[in-house]
């Protein structure tokens, strides 16, 4: 990929600030929606709750505030704009989800929707732009709410929800996602015969700002982040390992098929092919966060008989995933011949990478260079509604805000100073887009 | 250790014969005592309970019906015993325990007793010896019953049983360790006392028959083991490796410190140490039985911040128990600095090994050459009461018997014409020893 500056942009970046009037409503607005979602640990949001819709309405009412465009969809998703001059031309768009995980962050989503509102407010009092700016707030990002599906809100622009996600149950146990989804006063008729809310040719370019969920710029020093790809992931949630159960003091080394210790040689042998392979350019993370014997027969004085481990890896490449697969399978095979044990992988489930836009990374590099953003270009390993723009095609890209103590915790800890100097980023790359003429994009 | 022939013992071993008549009424024993302890599933003869003690009595009116001599001791151990012509001379005794774990099989303990019976019977027949020849049937061998602690009747004899011992709960929570033996008779003031039941200068030697309970005499196909020692153990129930949770998708290689890759990495090196040390001729086995993440934190999307393992080892050398450990602790050393986390292996306990005595090692040897019989020379990875009567000095020595599928279950499989080998190899060391005038010993 390249991911060069554009020259042709380059030259004719236009200047975007933030007023000290804008940088106040920003931290007034985050104020008011933590006081609005707070739980008494952090903030609750839920997916399709009345707590996401009381966000919703707070952004809402800001926006009709400062004289922009509102609109409401069927998925109950908001789309606030600024219109452009020439209505021939598609709309740079950007946003982010709302809701949050219980006891979450304040942070995590609801500052891209921020970002956004700010950057159209700031945008206002400059004058006329060709194209439309757009902020999109997303409903139901958050896989926390339904036992897993997510991304509801963006999926529904593209037509892509189906009979599982509406039936998704609520943690709670009560409700579906449908139930839910009919509450907050979404047209479920609409989305069910798949109507695609959005006209993806009407929207040229998504952009996306997030706090990153890693600690990736904190540990560079860097108050940006620029998204190369969002990581596909390839999971066996539960691999086993049979050997054969035997007595710990009475069975030589000869005569045993530890499934313990077939398992430490298989893991140590794929640690280090992921460091070979990092050393060789590839993007791969690789977790083995589960591991239990089989608590029915393990003990202490007993050579494991078996052993189950979850097994996950990620990457920006659909190749590298593929590949990775095939070298831990073939390393299965070869820890089974010597140790004689067997592995049983079960069916993995594999959610595709999505790619940023090479046009929208270099864009973003060349408007941190001319407002001297010190920031750094890496993978995201956590998912985001980005990945659903750019795998329907529309060119994407994503700006990351430096952020301590990770996120899905109350603990999250976005400076604002970062937050400003992100968005000025997604303000300039947003505008230098409106103001283009062209019209073969 | 030497264990070759001992050439004074090769010239003058005794023919030792089993008679059709004894081998019928071994067979016959071993039924009825299945019988008397068929719990349903396989046999339950609980130590201190009223299932091991009609066992006792069982194998008490087979001895007197063959006019052997009996007594009962403090601690309800049955001594059988067939006199010498010489009371200034030790005795040579033989024996092992008569309980099972709950749903055990038939052999595990009782093929000692009954081979020892079967030796006295078959001895008396064929003249006088100069010692007496005894078969103590011991209480309380396994540790199922009583949460631990076991190998009671042997330790009785040696004034080793602690108030720990005492009041160590049955397994069905209602009763403690005295109150059992109170109830099957035991003399609790004399043992608590410190009594020695058993004066240990006047037992020569000791010597055990039992079933083995792993799989090398299968593998190696021979009908008899003798045993070298008994392995001690070494045991961290458990280690816990503390590395840093984090999100496995946003946080890169080199920012993790991942307590499962940790623990595999050791593992690794544990292995690849116990392998070398087994080609340096080292006696060693090690496993690591349990193994567990944290189940409060712990998911497939996690890099797993704690995981825990038991860690155990055997030798039949506290040296190589002793060296190895600090081994291991010197890895733990190198793969915490390399990965950043940190291990913390508990308090460990230890078993001590017990040593066979090389005298009995090389006349068992010379039996089965003479006798033909095929064997192999071999650890016991499990304890048993021999461990006791070495432990306190009196040379020891023990046979196994071929067995398959292992103990502690239904399905032990010793076939007969095994048992009846390695009854002759016990018999023909035992009259060995009986027929040696001999004072010095």
């Amino acid at each position: 990929m390249d991911i060069s500056p554009s020259p042709s942009r380059e030259q004719t970046l236009p200047k975007f600030s933030l007023p000290e009037r804008v940088c106040q409503l920003s931290i007034e607005i985050f104020s008011k929606l933590r006081e609005a979602s707070f739980d008494g640990v952090g903030v609750s949001r839920e997916t399709y709750g009345p707590s996401e819709t009381a966000a919703f309405e707070l952004l809402e009412a800001y926006a009709l505030e400062e004289g922009l465009e509102v609109e409401w969809d069927a998925a109950r998703n908001l789309i606030i704009r600024l219109p452009g001059e020439n209505p021939k031309l598609a709309s740079v768009a950007t946003g982010s989800h709302l809701d949050s995980v219980p006891e979450g962050g304040n942070y995590d989503g609801a500052a891209g929707v921020i970002a956004g509102l700010t950057v159209l407010i700031a945008s206002k009092d400059e004058g006329a732009r060709q194209r439309s700016m757009e902020v999109i707030a997303l409903r139901g990002e958050e896989s926390a709410w339904f036992g897993g599906p997510c991304y509801f809100g963006s999926r529904a622009l593209f037509g892509q929800l189906t009979e599982n996600d509406f039936n998704s149950p609520h943690r709670d146990g009560t409700r579906t996602l449908e139930d839910c989804m009919r509450s907050e006063g979404a047209d479920i008729e609409a989305l069910k015969n798949g109507t695609k809310l959005l006209d993806a040719s009407r929207m040229a370019y998504w952009l996306e700002l997030h706090i990153e969920q890693g600690p990736i710029l904190i540990s560079r020093d860097k108050p940006v982040g620029i998204v190369t790809g969002i990581r596909g992931n390839h999971r066996h949630r539960r691999v086993v390992c049979y050997g054969e159960a035997a007595h710990s003091g009475a069975v030589p080394r000869w005569l045993r098929h530890d499934a313990v210790l077939a398992m430490a040689d298989l893991m140590v042998r794929i640690d280090e092919h992921w460091r070979v392979l990092l050393e060789w350019g590839e993007d791969l993370v690789v977790t083995t966060g589960i591991v239990e014997t089989n608590a029915k027969e393990h003990a202490v004085s007993r050579v494991p008989g078996e052993v189950s481990f979850a097994l996950e890896y990620r990457s920006q490449d659909l190749k590298t995933l593929k590949s990775f697969e095939a070298l831990v399978q073939s390393e299965c095979e070869q820890v089974s011949n010597k140790r004689g044990v067997r592995f049983d992988l079960g069916v993995p489930s594999l959610t595709q990478p999505a790619t940023m836009s090479p046009e929208m990374i270099s864009l973003l590099q060349s408007v941190c260079e001319s407002q001297s953003v010190s920031h750094e270009v890496m993978a995201s390993g956590a998912g985001h509604d980005s990945s659903v723009f750019a795998n329907v095609g529309i060119p994407s890209g994503m700006v990351f805000v430096r952020n301590d103590k990770g996120s899905h915790n109350p603990d999250e800890a976005m400076e604002y100073s970062d937050f400003f100097l992100a968005t000025k980023v997604l303000g300039g790359a947003m505008l230098a887009i409106a103001n283009d003429k062209a019209e073969d994009c």
